[in-house]
């Protein structure tokens, strides 16, 4: 069964407004086991709605569009669909009376526009708007289903899920997918994709696909394939193989950051945590200040950008900083063993490095130290990164909070 | 002249990734006066890779197609490519030079797959990939152009910027547009629609079109019309304006961030900076450190975001906070004095109050505070944003910043 999207504005297409309606379809027809094969951006012209409706009915079983369903002149997708399917309008008394309702309870005045909402083309069954004032409309030809929708996100995702998509999965009895994506701190995916390669063939074999997703510091894992005891015993066991093979990477088998499975771990073990941050600005603080409950146990931070900073707020000795020179392992520890007293915690992590991106002239761009202090011990890493400023900080942000989850659950690096 | 985008990527279709390339791609070629008439978002299959470029070719003039160009085995586009316009591959030097270059000074292993990535269809002029490993491949057939781009953002803006965009404004002379973009700080666009109605209906005589970019306590305002003297001269007269008008909200005529403002304009008057913040947890440094060159003015921040913080490395009253509360206009004072005298600079910038989503008991989600101290004075003023945590906190640290703005401009707010 293949259903595609359609998605109906100028606005989309120019870049105003990101297209977040058709990727939030395809995530729910993926739940449900059906996959968008085809999404397609028109702009809001007679003819090019006309064809694209055209050319989908032949190719797709389900033609779902949004957009260009409200009262303004621009907004010319009922219109199109009635000479489309030939289909006269009429008024929906129902509708009608929601409409009316829509801006009695409002307070609002009602317009001609917006009584021109109810006229609903007589060849439609109507999805019923409950929270705007444009209805959705169900069409079906040689059995092939047209589902019109509003563009607003809210009215559209309210429409589908009462009523459209139970509609859909009644209509159309499918076989149901099953997918599962895992989370994981990596930087480079080639290394990855290089480790699992035999994993992949075995998995391929069963048509299982995998899918690697990259962001900076970070890569989901998406594994795909039709529903069956077999798929998802192999997914499964796949996963659990991957867990075991790199926990120093494998953080999370659903959707979470890592700076939330951080904050539950310290939560759960009552620690508390603190930074001590040169080259990372602060950026690895703000990522654990953004998730809600913070408070628990992040202590604070210290960034010390400058380095008289790091001598005078911080107490790094002046002597360890100009026997190692700033970038170095000595100073990292020595910040994360001072900021870990300074802000009386249980684990503080330091950066210190070059961020880029110009060179300090004494270190390559991307050099970064990370450390930690924790109750037992004392330990660094050196990394080398690239020579963006912005992904070096990013990088270093994903790469400290990493090690400490290491540290926090004890897996060996 | 026809415009038409191809997104390659079964993760775009089952909503794990929202295309926002193909909202850039529309954006930037929108400003340089190239309208997209359609976008096609499409599976990693060949067949409908295939399908959607032949069909691309015979109703658009150029073809941009994103993503399938990584090293892994998902990632088909290359081949696909190849089979289409019938081209074999050959090694790059050039190309395998940089890639192993990208690998070495990452101190990184490079693998055979990589090398892959320097063997590219003899057909194509290569648009060098500066910033990653993938090429981008520009094809001719029949007076069309074809352009194929990695899907990772940041590589494909970087071929498109500095190779794709011209060579394509060269071989297709279109009318120009005259497009200028201006930069605000401001919470809610709506206050500035309302004050702007006027001009708005000024500049839609001369066939000016402006458009409300917004995004967390920002707005763009991009002015668009097709070039001739009296468009230029009704768009700049319309920004002096409105630089006029409202000063305290307008930062910059031209894409740069409020953090780079101030940077240039802190160096300028060889003045140092520091924050000491609660409730923004560091995010008013890391968006100061994010811009390169900012060790010449920050010396650093302290992210007090425990009460005993503020009180033991800040030095703010114990009776301070008894009598007035931590969220209060005397705390976030002190907060920026203790501060400024702590990190011996001569701007301090603080904040206190509640993100979210849970109210602290006392204050309502949403209420902050930000202090800014100077040479000259110490002042603070009271904010209500939203419901939610990480917009909160993003309009604090650009509501900060453009408080400090203000003060180093001395326009009067």
């Amino acid at each position: 069964m293949k259903v595609e999207l359609i998605s109906i504005g100028d606005e989309l297409l120019i870049g105003q407004t990101v297209n977040t309606n058709a990727s939030w379809i395809g995530e729910q027809l993926a739940e449900r086991g059906l996959l968008v094969h085809l999404s397609t951006t028109i702009r809001d012209v007679e003819n090019d709605i006309i064809q694209s409706i055209d050319a989908g009915i032949k190719r797709s079983d389900v033609v779902i569009i949004t957009g260009g369903l409200g009262p303004t002149k621009d907004d010319i997708t009922k219109k199109t669909l009635c000479k489309y399917f030939e289909s006269e309008q009429e008024l929906n008394r129902e509708v009608l009376e929601r409409v009316e309702f829509f801006f009695e309870s409002r307070e609002k005045e009602m317009l001609e526009v917006n009584v021109q909402q109810a006229y609903l083309p007589k060849k439609a069954l109507v999805l019923n708007n409950l929270v705007g004032t444009a209805s959705g409309m169900w069409f079906e030809k040689d059995g092939k289903v047209v589902i019109s929708l509003p563009g607003v996100p809210y009215e559209m995702k309210d429409i589908l899920l009462r009523e459209g998509f139970p509609m859909l999965l009644e209509k159309f009895s499918v076989k149901e997918l099953y997918s599962k994506t895992i989370y994981l701190q990596v930087i480079g995916e080639a290394f990855l994709a290089d480790r699992l390669a035999e994993l992949e063939n075995q998995l391929a074999a069963k048509e299982v696909k995998l899918a690697y997703l990259p962001s900076t510091g970070m890569l989901r894992l998406r594994f795909n394939g039709k529903k069956s005891d077999e798929v998802v015993f192999e997914i499964k066991k796949s996963i659990e193989l991957i867990k075991k093979e790199i926990p120093v990477h494998f953080y999370a088998e659903y959707n979470i950051s890592l700076s939330e499975v951080l904050g539950k771990e310290l939560v759960h073990q009552k620690k508390t945590l603190a930074t001590i941050e040169s080259c990372t600005g602060g950026a690895i603080a703000k990522e654990i200040v953004r998730i809600p409950g913070s408070s628990a146990y992040f202590q604070g931070s210290v960034v010390s950008y400058n380095e008289v900073v790091k001598q005078n707020l911080v107490h790094v000795n002046e002597d360890t900083i100009i026997e190692y020179g700033v970038v170095s392992e000595e100073v990292v520890k020595e910040m994360a063993e001072k900021g870990k007293e300074l802000l009386n915690v249980d684990y503080c992590v330091s950066t210190t490095g070059v961020a880029g991106p110009d060179s300090d002239g004494i270190n390559k761009v991307g050099l970064i130290w990370i450390g930690i202090a924790t109750n037992k011990r004392t330990f660094a890493k050196r990394f080398h990164f690239g020579n963006d400023r912005e992904r070096n900080i990013q990088s270093a942000v994903l790469t400290a909070l990493n090690m400490l989850r290491c540290e926090l659950f004890e897996i060996k690096t």
